[in-house]
Parts: structure tokens; C-alpha cells; sequence
């Protein structure tokens, strides 16, 4: 319902986003320096928006919400000093599904809500796949949204729950949820974090001094100082106070867990470690497979930077083939940046990229990226390398064909603009007009995460709908609204 | 005498800084446009403020001078559409060693001038080594500065000028300059260039649709889609006009060439080409000649980010030890991040560099960094790689011990403060509390450079004076404030 | 729970402070600007924030709240063409009882909510009584507020009746609700204005165009250009469309009413209509009435400016003593001057008034003054007058002595600090050291209000609270909280 | 050459402008809280933009410059630090004639230059009549503009200077300037205040606590406290230190002064002392000479606020018809609201000020305005009266009809469009359809100023050349861009 931001550079346009990062301290002073470090080190899962809520027993709930980065909205000792308190919880986000692609400062999370028994405040990452369900319910019964969240949602739950304490209404609420839902609370003296059943979004628990920390990823804890305890499990609620510690329940009926497989190649930081995994080295390992699944001669290995570079490492390493750095990002850049007119966007500025020419020349080159989302970032960087003199381009993709959309915090296309949704391997080839495009398989994947005999075809290991079309979690708003499911067989 | 940005992160303190870099364009339509791109990719240079100036027949002249990234003041169509014009300069300038380390707005270039046959900006990169001289001697006869800047010497020896055209002031005002600058300028319809009789700073042209452009690199003659030419020659001066194309002349008395030797360090981008080599294979290069200079038995090579990648490469690829990413860079650090408070940073934090855990534990790493000035930064990472379990850290570092300031336009602590200046390599390596320490010898770095035979003492190809301290032009100012040169022998 | 603006000017402190102004259109192209208009014409009722919603039926509701003058937020043609639509509604606030003396960004209003049968939006100046009992309950039956303002409560009270339409819902609402308010509401085609039934609040309807407009003062009317039409009355709900225009009725149960008379002496704008009367000449009346009530010598009558001008210049036609500027307002003065130090505070700085000496000197003044608070002022502006030389101060004071708080919708201090709570009038000329100081009468007050016979006692026609200490209305939520009423006799 | 500010209000367009005020202290601690302060007070004489400079012995020359008001730029604590030192002055300014209505932010004063001897900085009130020749000059002997502003060509005359100390430079190039200037000037210990010979604009000095302040009007000594000592004399130049005092003499050739008797009409402010006579009784009793000398019939005199309300004041006195405030002004105007749309402006909005309707209607109105320039605005409020049910509506002026523009630093409209240069008394009352319109006389308007005879037309007694078109100091540079001055006789 209001100011939009600058449209993000195309480029970027040609990657799944992540939709949200989460951040919670519990028993440590100055709660808000915590939060607003972990919530720096968790930017990458969401740049447009960033919200912190403290408790202070003298000063009460007090919280900040602000558009842009974390670095120019929370590092100043003048916002700081207005979030005073022992305990708290932050969210950095990407943009809303509901909001027609904007982010409005009321959509800004974590949310609040005060309770009989006192105030709470809530932020998720992920996606209620029934949450238009619930929330037209909801309305019909007398609540007023202040947003399109679906942490609202939750909000609205809790408030009608018969529960006696926060977390028993949480629970209430949870339970009436489907969907994907990494989740940090807070109280006024606990912070809650639950996962949900299948555990499709990440969660992890850190020791931070004498108290904790929740957070999306450990490089938000190794930011911190704080030391990694283990991953929330799925379908694990946790209940975190300086004095009793962490209490662990399980209040879901128990499910297969289905871990997004995307985190692994590009959404989560490569110094995280992600389902007991170091996710630099299973991105690594997949450049080790794509090498062995699909090799080819060739003087350089070189990545699309960043994302590329660990599997570009990994196939060097397997094929021996030397690694460089072919395309040199611009460090500056910033999602600011406009191309201002059309008369320098035909004389093919590169705002963000540029080709290193003098290595490039007259080689065969093997580019290795994490992803193909519509495909026309691909395009224009093989036009880059070309115009720039190589001999060939061959494109090598750190995860297979991305062919059907998320409907679990992430934020897709529509599946018609999905290339390989209207493509087999070969005909991105030809439409690509690169010399070779070779995805990892679904089997290499899973190898390269450590599954040696590959996926379970029959219960798969990991949440891969985005590749497979094989939805771990009914999307019920969006089948009502029409989305076809891929039918058996 | 105002405004003092924010402190830059402490990390970014342990390098030199260039202090600018400069754009023009001749013959194009919406020059500005193009000046905000150029400048863009120039930001490396310079990033506390940038500056503008265009020529309109009808608006005449306007300009443009902020404090801040490219990106954030000079993209907006509102700011661009102030800025009409076919021709114009432009600028990003880290800082000024006259003004206390504050960049005021008012010492942003480039600077304006009004003469009798019209105006004319100027603006340039580099250091005059007798600014001080002449600045005293122009104060003493009638001259008001507004600025603490070199270039605002240039325009007042301009003003005082008895020539009859605009090129032929600048002639004679540079003629009374002695250092390292290399300037671009503009008069109402001309683009000028011109380039110390020692080449110290860098200058290229560079073909622009129907127009031409001068730029510190050639990346930024990329980014704008302009074809490299060449470099501007050694005490050669450049008038470019749409109509009468570039005339060349040398106003200066011949001298041998001394480019700086720290741009292919350091300074410049690896997709630029320098000197006729491209930066980036030289900096790998140097990583093969560390690696056969300097070898050590060890599990893994990596680079210090990013400065540290290329070389980190070659000595991978000569060693044949494997290259990974053992340290990960928080790609949103930007330069207003702030530590808060005590309490966080005795933690531990690290907001601009983390440790990749899993990838370095138990294993014996070899970093590769670009330099080393103040070893603030080595102790740091070293502490940083032990604490996460490493087992063994050699520091190699691809540019020789660096023990005496720069006087040409870079920003260099004083010589007390360059841990080489006090110490040798054995010394710094048990200071540092590092396995092993080597720095690439002054013949390897010429060998990197192309120059098989190594340095030529009598004659050195470069100017190399941060490391040798044989400074090719006298500094002046300095040597009458009590710099003592190093004596012969 | 965020931000805090400076505080007000110290001179501002010892006022009592209207706290909103509302204002709607309906039928009329470009509604925005006509409230960005209507509110400008009312920012003497609420400076610190504002808000505006309109609706489009293709762009729907849209909104913007600010901090801060209309003036400053709502006039860019940028924002104005974020608030498409032929309806809206607007809002003016001074600050909330209920947040510590802040105003949140959540706090602004318009409010809004999206029920099952459409968005609508409510604004509201006044204050309900019985507030936080509403809320209690509410949250009790799980509402989960989102802010600490009374507008809220009717927000919710909607949300949960089974009212067919919303003017129906806003009925039901309003009819749980005690206390002052007017309102005005917005569907998406209509603009709905209501007043309680004793009408404290002002509210009046206009024609504009082709479609209509509320507001609380007519001076509102008259910066849009519209026509006067009427007061609302006392208990009347209007819903307006372009289509059917004003429809009329009346959902509460009859009542006496009870307009605020301190309207008459303060809150209102001079150039308004009020209860049927000018406001600028009831204050002239006023004046009238004081120098016939208290008459004394003197050689001249000043206002202390700008709220005493229209009482100075009626007690000057009455008294025959002539009328001048002796005390001279900085029109620069806004609410953001902080006195910076110690040191120049009490070198005795006047940043809002300074006195005219030649004017002052030697003479016999007479100050008048439309009320006395807490008395701060009072002094302030009795020995700046002292220090110019005036031979004598008498005060004349345009309102009787305010005793008690108003708790219909005006900021009021605490009774302990109200002066006249404290002393009788000859206690506080002493206390203020002042030659002679004088209210005028309660019947003198209905006098200057048209009232020939003076006040009604057994059922006063105004609501007269803060001088009487006689409530029309029960200050439910008070008196739980231990407020004593005055006993009666 | 660069940004432009927003148009001021088209009401405020109808005024002649003064172009500044300055403010200087010595011997004070925090000097930039008293300069504050003091150009807040002066803020009626230049609102565009405002700047300080001071020095401190350890930390220099510091200054500010910015666009806006005082009090939203120079009150932050956060500034103030910035601006450390005993000794300052501080500028407060308009426009640019020489930058096409622009103000750059380069404009803005004070200006600084480094001299041998040490720094300076200089800041004025005025005009140079010859400041187009010096200029000019100036660049042919080889000096750097940086601004369009008359100052900088006394900081160039300075620095050419051989004169010994600063107070002996600025004698000197004052002596080479012709026209209007009230001059504050410091030095790193002492402050310096010139007045040209005649004495155009006005500079008092005063005494503040242990040390000195010098300001264009009394009104801002008042505001800081400091004592009136006196005017500094039409050519006197005063240099003061907090160890010397003040020490006067007279540098220039003496010529009869020349007052401007604007600043009686309406720059100063009426609680200022000016040419040692109450502003505000000048004006007062023009009120009285213009009842004298054109009577009429009427019901209520009401002024234009806020300029004419002095002379309205006067008007009743002497007439004994009442007086009234038959306009009422909106006192959250500023600067910057702008008319949103066509649509708006034309159902007649008004902004500003709004009709007192009720004391209006169907009465015969005198209003006082100070002056009549374009009379854009005379017939706009003509026409509210009217439309607001006015019977009669008599125009009564306080200065004589403005026929010449001032070239002494006041912004005047060119000749052709002020309206007495076009028309007689009787064809503007025609011309703006007014039932009488009636200027003071000239010799009124000497007489309200205490002369009783008169004016002296063999040698007038202020400069009132925007009457009679008779300079007293020749407007070199416009004589020589054409203007006509008017003929003898």
C-alpha cells in the first residue's frame, strides 16, 4: 500500500530468491546488537526489508522496521540504544507473494500481538500453503489483518486459542498451519523456535555467552561468536529462557522430513553448514559430479560468480582442467543501480559482470553456474564470452533442470516462464546457443549431498518439488486456484 | 571542514588506497549517462565521493559533486537530466591527505574554472609533489583556494596563464608541476588528457560509439561498451574533439617511464589491462612465481578475498595443491557498518570475513594474500583460520615487503606505522605467529610482470618505490617537511 | 515503539492541545489533493502526524501515514499520485494518551480494516471513555490490536458485527461506544461522517463540486473551495455517495448536547464557524466581556500573540485603551528549535516571542491571553515584559481558570499541575507576580457565546468540564482508575 | 548549477525580497549556538539558505552551509559540535541576482579565503554596483571564481592585496567596491564589521556577556540576549577582539547617508530599532499619516497579514474605525507547499490566508498592505473580499507606489513588471477594481518617519530610489547592461 522499491537488477531477476531469514537471542545484554549482526550475516536471504522486536522489563516490547539493508538501517547506536532489552527476535525478507511484488512497511516482519496473558512477537520464514484458506476464515469471524503475511495468520490463531501460555497457543496455532514454516517467537522473557513437520525450511540452535540464539544458518551464529549446538529437528518446537535453558517437544503428528535441496546449491551461504553438511563442500562435490556425469574438453574452468564457484572448484578438481576467473563481478553494485537509458542499454553496458578478456580469448570454456531459472542471464553471459573471443562455451549447472515452482518461501516464476519447463536439455541447448548445457541429474545431486546410493524415488530424501514436481506438502491455495499438480506416472 | 563520513572498516585500514579514479567522454549523446557507468566501474578507486561536470551549447556548464557510492547519487534519471551535455569528466576520490583524512565536499573534483576565453573543469589522479610549493607561491600572489586538492593548483596556474587557448594553459600550468598525475579536463567542446612525463598513474582511450572516451582502466571503457584503444603514452597530452578526432602532442621533457607497479598488485581491477598485460595473468603469475620462490607442503591453497584470488590460483595451479575457499566474504558489508558496542566486538564478531569451517579443519592451509601494510589484518585472519582448527597457516603474499610510503596519489600510513619498515621477514612472520611467511622477491614480481631478465636496478622498469624506496621523482614537499630519502648503497 | 520527535517548544507545553483534525471527500477527481488541502487547513489540531486513504476502483485502497506537517509530507505530486481515487478520508493527530507521549507511525490515522463485504477506512477526533474496557474485552475474545488508539476499538467492534454493511457494522460499533467522537469513515464508493450524541467534537458538511466534504472546521471548507453547507448534528450519522449524496439518520439515543465551548476560546481557527457562530467574534465578545467584567487603567491592551488577538481587540473596543503589538511573534519558529546548551538558556534566549520595547517601555500594559495552564508562560511572558520597562502587567484571561483535565479528546495535564486546580485567582496573581490578573466569568463566557441569559446550570449548553468540573459524559476508564469526580454541591 | 529549491508560494512572489542577514560574535564560548540563534531571528531577511563559519584555535576554521532554514539545519547538537570556537559569523540569504534565481549551495555565505597571513571569512549584506567590473577584471588577472556571489570579488581583492593584516585587506578592497554592503568579516581572533559610506543597509552592534556581537537588526541581539549598544555608523569600519574591544574608524571618503527606508516599510522586523527609531512605531504611525492624508468612510480597518498589521494598527488609531482581522493567516505555511493540480488552483483554494467571512460580510472594509508590487496579490485578496460578501473594499498602501527596482541588494521584479512603473494611482485603482486605492505620500512617509518637514528632495534623507527612481550611488553595471536611469527634472 505504498512506496515500492527500485526494481532489483535484471540479472538478479534470473535466480529463485529465498524469501526470509530469521534471527532470535534469549539471555544475553544488548539483545538488539545481537540481532542486528545475525540479521547482517543472514542478508542474502532477503535485502528489501528488515524488522527487529527487543523486550526490556522496564522499557516493554519496543521494535524497528525499516526498508533496505541491515547494515544502513541497524548499525547506528541512535537506533540501537531505542531497542533496549535482554531478548529478542529479527527477520530480513525478499518480498511478499500477496503484495502484488511489493514490500510494504506493514508487511515488514516479525509481527506483534498482545495477549491476555501478555505480548508476543512472531517471525516465520516459509510459506503457509493453506494460509488464504485460513485467513478468509479468519475474516469471516471478525479479524482485522494489518497485512498480507502469513505470520499474521498465525498471529490471529494464537489470539483466538483458549491456550493459558504463549507457546500453548503457538502450538494451537501451528497445528492448524500446513505448509513450510521455520518459526522464531518471543515472549517477554522466552524465545520459541519451531520447525515444521518435515523440516523444509532451515533452523538452527546456537550458545551465544550465557544464553542462545536461533538463526536460519550458522554464519549468522559464527558472526555472533555464538557456538553451533545442532539443527532444530522437524517438527521440533523449542521453549528458550536464560533460566531453565532449552525445553524440546515435538507437538506435530511425525513426517517424513523433507529438507529443501535448494538451500544446498544456492539459497543458504556457502561457510553454513546445513543438514550436518558444510554446504561449500556438497557444492563443491556437485561441481565433482558434474564432471564425471558430464565432461568435456576444454583449456578453463571458470564460474559465474559468486554462486558458481564452489562446483567450478569441484570441476577443476575432478577434471583437472584449470580453474580462472573468466567474469569478474562488480563489487559496488548494489540492487540501486538503474540503467538509465535505453541508448546505453543497447550499447551492452555490463553493470555487473565483465568478461576478463585477456583470459578468455581464443579458449574453450566451461561455465559453471548454480542454476537455469528463465534462462536469460545464460544467454547473455555465453554473448558476453563470445563477443570477448572465446573459442567455445559450455555451460555445466550445479542442479538440474528447474522446472516447477516453489510454493514453500521462495520466490519463483510462474511455471511458463520456467525454461525448463518448456525444454528438454537439448533444446535449451539450441534456444541457449551455447556449444553444451549439461544439468547435474537428480541421482548426481543427491550423491553429491552425501546419499550414495542416490534419491528414494519412492519417499526422496529431500523437498526437490522445484526439479522433480513431487510437492512433500499439498499447495492448497494454490490448487484451489488452479495450479495443476504433475500426475502420476 | 564539515561532514565526516563514518569510519571504513577496520579490515579495509591494512591496504594502500588509491586515491582516484577518473572518466571523460567526447562526441556522445547524454554524457552523463555514460560518466555514472564509467565512474561505476571505477569505484575500486575511490568510494567517498564522486563528482560530474557536463557541457551543454545550451545549459552550459553543470555539475554534480556527492559524498557516497556512484551508484547512489549519480543513477536517478532526476540527477542525470540536471546533467546535459555531449561532453563532460567525472571522478571518485577516496580522500585527501591536506584535510585530516575528512573528505569536505568542497574538495570533491573535479574543479571549475571561468578564464577570460571560457570555463574549463579539470580533473586528476595522482599527487603533485610540489602542491605545497606552489600552492604557497600562488597564495602569496592573490590566489583564493577552496580546496585542500592538487587539482585546484592545476586551475589557478590555468587563470594565471597567459596562453591563448585552454590547452595551451593547461600545457603550461603542468609543465610547472612536478609528481605523478594523470588528468582528464574538458573545455566547453574539448575533452583533454594528459599523462605525466613518468606515466605513474594510469590513463587509456578508448573508441566510444562515434565519440571517445578517457578512463584510469580499461574495465571502465567495458561497462560503457567502448572499444580499447590504447593507453595514453607517458608525458603525453591528448585534444579530442567529435570533429577533429584526438591530436596528440608531448609537451613534457622526455623522461623514462615509471608506472606504478602496485597497480598490477592491487590497485586496479584483474579485468583490466595495464602496461599492455592484463592484470588479472599477472597476478596469477605472481602466484607461480611465489609458489616456486616460496614452497611449503600443505593440504590447501587459499586466497585472502578477493584481492588474494588470483595469485592464490597460480600458485595453485603451479604447487598443484588443491585451491578452495577457506575464508567466505559477507558480500552486504558495506562501509557504514558500524561495531556497536564493546561487549560484541570482545566476541569475536566478524562482520566482513568468516572462516570456512568444515573446509579448513585439521588441514594445512596456504593463504595467499596481496600485500601486507600494517599486518592488522594477517594477525586477524591467522586467528581466525587457528580458532577454527587449522592446522597449519603460511601466509604468501604476492607483492614484496611494502616499507616506504608512496607520495604519487596513494594513501600510505607513515613509514612507522608499515610493519616492513621495522621489521624483516623472519620478524613478521614469529610477530604474526604464523607457520611460515614469504613475500615474492623484487625480481619475482618483474619476472610476473613479463620481464624475464627481472628488475633493471640501474633503470627500474616500474616505479617500485613502496618497496624499494628508490623514488623516480623527488617529493618535494615531503623532503622539505623532513622525509628522509633512503641513502644510496 | 519507535521513533520519538523532538519536543515541543516549552511555549507550546502550557497549552491545552486539540488532539486531531479529521476531514473526507467523496465524488470529487483527485480526492488526495483535496485532503492534503483540507488537512493543511487543520494542522492547528494535530501537528505531529498525518494521514491520508483513498480509493480507486482499479487500484484499490491506498494509503500514507506520516510524521510530520502536511505540508512537508503530503503535497509532492510523487506522493499525491500514489493516492488515486474520488474518495478519502484524512487525519491530523497531536499525539496518544495511551503511548507514553508518543506517536508511532501505527498509531496515525486513518485506520483500516478489510471485512467480508469490502475495505473501509475510519478516522476519528474525540475521545471514548470507555476505551480500554472496549479493548479488554476485544482482546479477550482475541483482537489483536496494533496500535494504542481508540479508532482501533471501532475498527474491531465492525469486524465482529454481523451488520449486512459497513455503515450498519459502524452503527453497532459506535452505539457500544461512550464518549466524544467524530468520525469519518470511507467504503470504497462512500464517505460516512458521524457525531455523538452530545456532540462534543465538531464536524460540518460541505459542498465541493459535484461531491461533498467533512470536516471538523469550516476554515477546511474554504481552502478547498467548498460551500458550507451545515453542522452535523449531535448524534447524526451521514452516508454520502456521489450517486445518492447525503442520506441522514440518527442511530443513538437523543441526548442534550454539549459542544466544547473551549473550541470557542482556543482549538478553532478564527476564520471557522462553530455552533452557528464566529469563532473570531466570539473571541472579540470575549474581550468585550472581560473589560466590562474587569476594567482597569492602562495605556495599552496586546494580545499575547497569535491566540489572544481576537479577546485583545474586543477588550480595546470596549475599554477605548488603544491596541497595539507589544509583544512580536518570530514566524520561523517551528516545533523542531532545540535551545542547544545550557549556557545560552540562561543567557535568557526568546527563539518564539520577543518583546517590542519601544512599544513597552514605561507603560501601563494589558496582556491578553486566552487561557492559563499551568502558568509557565504566564511568567515567562510577565518578566520579559518587566525586563522591557513596562511601568505595570495586567493580565486579562479570555477563558474562566482551567481546573479540571478533558477527557472528550484533548491533551490535558495532569489536575495536580493545572495552576487553577491549585490557587483561586488572587493565589495565582500573586503566584505569578502580575499587577492585577483576571479570568473571565463562566456567565461571561456564555455571554460572549450569544447566550444572553449566561449558563444553564441544571443543564449547561456547552460542554464546559475543564472549568466546571462538571462531566456530561461519565469518564468511564478514568474513574476505574481512581479519578474523582467532583462531588456535586 | 544544481539543485533547485522549490518555488516559493505565488503570494510571496508579490513582495520586494531582502537578500540577507548576517550575524557575527567574538568572545563568546560556543560561538555557533549564538550565530544560530541570531540568524533564526533574522530568518525573515533570506530563507533559501544559511551558513556559519567559526574558529577554534586547536581545531581551526569550521563552517556549515545549507539550504533551508536555521532552524532545521543549525540546531542539531550533532551540528553544533562540528562547530567548535569563540569566534564566528553567520549568513542568512535569499537569492543570487548573477545565478538565474538559483541558489547553489557554492552560494551560500560566508565565504572563506587563505590568506599568507592566516584565514578569513566574510560574509555581507548588499550589493556591489560595480561588482560585474571587478569581476571581469578579476578573471583577466588570472582569479578562480567559485561562486556568482558579490563577497567572493572581496575575497579576491583581499588576496591581491599587499596590505599587511586582514583588517588593512578588506579597507582596501572595499575601498575599490561601489554600492551597498554591510559587511561581517573575522578573522581566527577577530571580528569585523563594515557599513558603506551611505549607510544603505543597516548593522548595529551589541555587547554580549564578556564579548561583542554585530547583526543586521536589534532583533537578533534581543534573541541572544546581548545588549544594543549601537548602529555602526555609514562608513565605519569596527575590528573587535575579546582583548581590544571595539576599535572604530573610518576608512572611506564621507559622503551623506542613505538609509534605506524599505527597512522601515517592511524588511526589518517591526521589534527591531532601526536608524534609532521603533520599526514598529514607524509603521504604526504611517498607519496614522495615511489616515490623515486619505480618509474614507469604512466600517473596519483590517491589515494584510503579517506586514501590514503595524500600519492598520495606526489606521484605527487615527481614523477611530475599529480594527479587525478580516484576514486570517494559516501559520503552518512554509516554503514549500506546492499547488498540486490544475484542477485545484482553479476552484480557487487558498493556502495561505483565508476571509474572516463572518466580520466581512456586507461590510465597507479598509485593508493596509506595506506595498503594492506586481499587485498579483492586491487583486487576488481583493476578490476574497469581495466573494465573501464585502460591501466596499478600500485599499490603503504603506509606502509610496514602487516604480524603480533597487540595486542594492534587495530583489526587485524588472521594471516593466512592477505595476506604479506602468501606472498612475488612478489607473491601478482601475487597473485592480478596488473602490479606492491610496498610497502615503512620500513626504507621509518621511514624516511617519519622524522627519516633520519632509523630505529633502535637494538631498533626501534615506535612500528611497524604488520611489523616486533617484539613486544615490550610480548602479554602475546595470547603466552599462542598458538601464535607463531617469532624467533630471
Amino acid at each position: 500500500m505504498s512506496k515500492q522499491l527500485p526494481p532489483a537488477h535484471p540479472f538478479d531477476d534470473d535466480k529463485l530468491k529465498e524469501e526470509c531469514g530469521i534471527f532470535g537471542v534469549v539471555g544475553v545484554a544488548d539483545a538488539a546488537n545481537f540481532l542486528a549482526l545475525g540479521l547482517h550475516a543472514l542478508q542474502h536471504r532477503g535485502q528489501e526489508a528488515g524488522g527487529i522486536v527487543v523486550h526490556d522489563p522496564e522499557q516493554g516490547f519496543n521494535s524497528a522496521r525499516r526498508m533496505g539493508y541491515v547494515r544502513d538501517n541497524f548499525t547506528s547506536a541512535e537506533v540501537i540504544k531505542t531497542l533496549p532489552g535482554n531478548v529478542g527476535i529479527g527477520h530480513v525478507r525478499y518480498s511478499t507473494a500477496g503484495n502484488k511484488g511489493q514490500t510494504a512497511i506493514r508487511d515488514v516482519q516479525p509481527f506483534f500481538g498482545e495477549f491476555s496473558m501478555g505480548g508476543a512477537a512472531i517471525a516465520h520464514n516459509g510459506n503457509l500453503t493453506n494460509a488464504a484458506a485460513l485467513r478468509r476464515d479468519l475474516i469471516d469471524r471478525g479479524a482485522i489483518f494489518q497485512s498480507s503475511s502469513d505470520s499474521e495468520c498465525i498471529i490471529h490463531l494464537m489470539a483466538r486459542s483458549m491456550g493459558r501460555t504463549i507457546p500453548d497457543r503457538m502450538e494451537e496455532a501451528l497445528r492448524k498451519a500446513e505448509g513450510a514454516f521455520s518459526v522464531v517467537a518471543m515472549t517477554r522473557t522466552k524465545l520459541i523456535g519451531v520447525r515444521d513437520p518435515r523440516g523444509v525450511r532451515p533452523l538452527v540452535l546456537g550458545k551465544l555467552g550465557d544464553g542462545y540464539a536461533l538463526a536460519s544458518e550458522t554464519c549468522a551464529l559464527d558472526i555472533v561468536g555464538a557456538d553451533f549446538i545442532r539443527e532444530i529437528e522437524p517438527g521440533e518446537m523449542v521453549v528458550i529462557s536464560a533460566e531453565k535453558g532449552v525445553q524440546s517437544h515435538f507437538p506435530f503428528r511425525p513426517q517424513p522430513s523433507s529438507f529443501c535441496i535448494f538451500e544446498q546449491v544456492y539459497f543458504s551461504r556457502p561457510d553454513s553448514i546445513y543438514g550436518g553438511r558444510s554446504v561449500y563442500e556438497t557444492r563443491r562435490q556437485i561441481g565433482v559430479e558434474l564432471a564425471k556425469e558430464s565432461p568435456v574438453e576444454a583449456d578453463l574452468v571458470c564460474p559465474v560468480p559468486d554462486s558458481g564457484t564452489p562446483a567450478a572448484i569441484g570441476y577443476s578438481h575432478e577434471s583437472g582442467i584449470p580453474y580462472g576467473m573468466g567474469i569478474i563481478r562488480n563489487q559496488y553494485m548494489g540492487r540501486t543501480f538503474i540503467e538509465p537509458t535505453d541508448a546505453i542499454r543497447n550499447m551492452g553496458v555490463r553493470l555487473k559482470l565483465n568478461v576478463n578478456r585477456a583470459l578468455i580469448a581464443g579458449k574453450r570454456i566451461i561455465l559453471v553456474d548454480d542454476s537455469v531459472v528463465r534462462g536469460t542471464t545464460t544467454r547473455k553471459i555465453k554473448d558476453m564470452l563470445l563477443d570477448a573471443g572465446a573459442a567455445e562455451v559450455h555451460f555445466r549447472i550445479a542442479s538440474p533442470p528447474t522446472a516447477w515452482p516453489c510454493f514453500y518461501g521462495v520466490d519463483t516464476p510462474q511455471r511458463e516462464k520456467l525454461l525448463a519447463a518448456q525444454m528438454n536439455e537439448e533444446e535449451m541447448c539450441a534456444h541457449l546457443g551455447v556449444d553444451s548445457l549439461k544439468f547435474i541429474s537428480l541421482d548426481g545431486l543427491y550423491r553429491a549431498n552425501g546419499i550414495e546410493q542416490g534419491r528414494d524415488n519412492s519417499c526422496p530424501q529431500y523437498c526437490d518439488a522445484c526439479f522433480s514436481g513431487e510437492y512433500p506438502i499439498t499447495p492448497t491455495d494454490m490448487v484451489a486456484k488452479g495450479f495443476e499438480l504433475k500426475t502420476a506416472g
